[in-house]
């Protein structure tokens, strides 16, 4: 994929900047989309109208030239790193090669992105480089706009996550409930971590990893971030939240549903279909030129109307909506635009969650999640995947 | 765990400064190992002789309460947040979020890692604060002596990967050769991604995660970054390198070994062999007061002995062996200490990788890696797995 860095252009024009300049590995999503390279550890990577690759060591040289989107590939050596050790010591002599570097391209100021390593940025000032942190990172927010290549691949791996989906969904269908309440499954009671690996090992087969899933039943749901651990019990809300990668193409889904194997309370059947019309209104305020605070009041609004606390009306809340609505999805799971206070303009090709939810250590957690690209004239949901309380 | 902080008290006393500060999320191993906490957003962590945490938002707000390794844990609203982003904008009111944060312990100044944020850091700088970045980061250093509870988990962790190993061999081992010289299992063309595929899978029932193997065959594998893909040939070097983290612990095992199924040639046979002396020269200088010069020079004496060239003898080969003799293995898959030049003196505790290997896309790639924990008088190989070129 060839990325659109017109704005980056632009931007270097506007803040009168001779090059942009990333120091980090492949992990970190703007250095791969920029240098469409995949390496472990860092490298540096400037853009001044054309895309400029250095090297600590000659390991990844062979490979750069072959498969970096780049005009050229160096390594320290070629700008006399050991000469530099000699004079400076090892520590020092890597600013020495990067100002070099730079200087090899008339490059005397650069910007970064806001998390560009201190230390780096140090020594290029040492050197007499100016070097500016720019604030969300503008390759970060160009990358917020997707290409319909870009797109296609989080529908591809939003197909793979429906199956994942289902297997963990099966597995709780399945399941039968003990006399003390907790889910068995085979003959065995049945773990968040088992769900967790029958989710893990379906990606697998299906092209795509991941880090983390969550399966979190009772308390456990209550905290978005939970992951949740331990027998799962019947009548209980069970939040499953998975977010994978694809492994080809490096683009992530992301899905929450949230299962009760058994009898939920009324009180949790109250909550999942206000999560459900909280989702709705999300829905009806997506389209370019909202912006993502418009959809996130939307669904303060429905929580808000039917007496749950949000952030929105009390900041320091740790029960009802704890969250944001939702966030960009892309190389990174969690990327621009945000759906939250100062959320900004939406755009055609901004791919987001819609994810409401409720929580209280009482209760647990309701949430519900889908993923939606923004459209010329509305939003497409990327999900084909359907809602069901009880299985 | 609680980790042993005593150099990180010293390292403050030594450079006059009042605190270790932190902004990552706990992907960042300094970070997980300070704070104990697992988030997957940024948070900031401030060491003083106590630790000290800070959330921008509500969300894990409860779970670092009762999880957290903290003397405190705090929200910006604690500090007055909302009126500062009145009074500043949202972006500098960060600035003095951490500003106040940091007056509230009595600090004024910080040392942070060297890949610690930029525009965090230039931020705190505009509010009167002093910050410095560390050299290799001294909570980096600290991670690489591992404690006994720390070489266990890294243990168990090479258990399951000897596993996937097994997994990985057995199928080369089963698979047949095809009239192409392809190898076929199961009726199908046994592919890289297959390998890998059955590598992954046995992991995640073992408990164990990872985002790359690498099953590298041919050309491939002589680039010791490339993953390999596609089908798998006979009689050349198939090199599999698995480096797993254990879901549970989070530490990573790492191992590698190189299979040939059919006939190697008379090279490769050659190649392999003189690994495995090169292997029994970096465990015969591993011990605590030798260097992680020392360990590499061994390698690199054996195969300059042999006639190929390496990094110490020619800066820019692209052949031969082509990169460090091994790493530091914990939180992190790399980590210190090095087994490189300048590697430094080697203590007990310090685990690391041997992994001595030769490449030229002629030839294919041959590297063989075991993991070890440097001891009292000596070393303990944590690596259980047999070697065997011919499967």
């Amino acid at each position: 994929m060839d990325p659109d860095l017109s704005a980056l252009d632009e931007y270097l024009d506007e803040t009168d900047t001779d090059g942009y300049l990333l120091d980090a590995d492949s992990e970190d999503s703007d250095q791969y989309y920029l240098s469409g390279f995949d390496a472990p550890d860092p490298f540096v990577t400037l853009y001044d109208g054309e895309t400029h690759l250095l090297f600590p060591r000659s390991l990844e040289f062979g490979r750069a030239k072959r498969e970096a989107r780049a005009e050229s590939v160096q390594r320290y050596v070629d700008f006399d790193h050991a000469e530099l050790v000699d004079e400076y010591g090892s520590d020092e002599a890597v600013s020495h090669v990067l100002a070099r570097f730079l200087d090899s391209y008339g490059v005397d100021s650069v910007a970064v992105p806001p998390r560009f390593p201190l230390k780096t940025a140090d020594g290029l000032r040492a050197r007499g480089v100016e070097v500016a942190a720019d604030t969300d990172g503008v390759v970060t927010e160009i990358r917020a706009t997707k290409t319909d290549e870009e797109v296609e691949h989080v529908r591809v791996a939003q197909r793979a996550n429906e199956r994942a989906m289902a297997a963990a969904e099966e597995l709780l269908a399945d399941a039968t409930v003990a006399d003390d309440g907790t889910l068995e499954h085979d003959g065995e009671t049945l773990t968040s971590e088992r769900v967790k690996e029958e989710i893990e090992v379906t990606l697998l087969r299906n092209g795509c990893s991941l880090d983390e899933t969550i399966v979190a039943c009772g308390a456990d749901a209550a905290d978005p971030h939970d992951r949740g651990s331990g027998p799962l019990t019947a009548d209980e809300p069970i939040i499953v939240d998975i977010f994978p990668r694809d492994k080809t193409t490096k683009y992530h889904a992301d899905m929450t549903r949230t299962f009760c194997k058994g009898t939920p309370s009324d009180t949790v059947r109250e909550w999942y279909d206000l999560t459900e019309r909280a989702m709705d209104a999300a829905f009806e305020a997506l389209e370019p030129g909202a912006t993502g605070e418009d959809v996130h009041d939307a669904v303060c609004d429905v929580y808000e109307d039917a007496g749950h606390p949000t952030l929105r009306s009390d900041d320091r809340t740790e029960t009802g909506f704890i969250h944001s609505t939702g966030h960009g999805v892309g190389l990174d799971v969690h990327e621009l635009p945000r759906l939250s206070p100062n959320g900004g303009e939406l755009e055609p090709g901004h791919v987001v969650t819609i994810e409401p939810g409720l929580y209280d250590p009482d209760v647990g957690g309701i949430r519900i999640e889908d993923i939606a690209v923004v459209t010329e004239d509305g939003y497409e949901n990327l999900t084909e995947y359907r809602k069901r309380l009880v299985v």
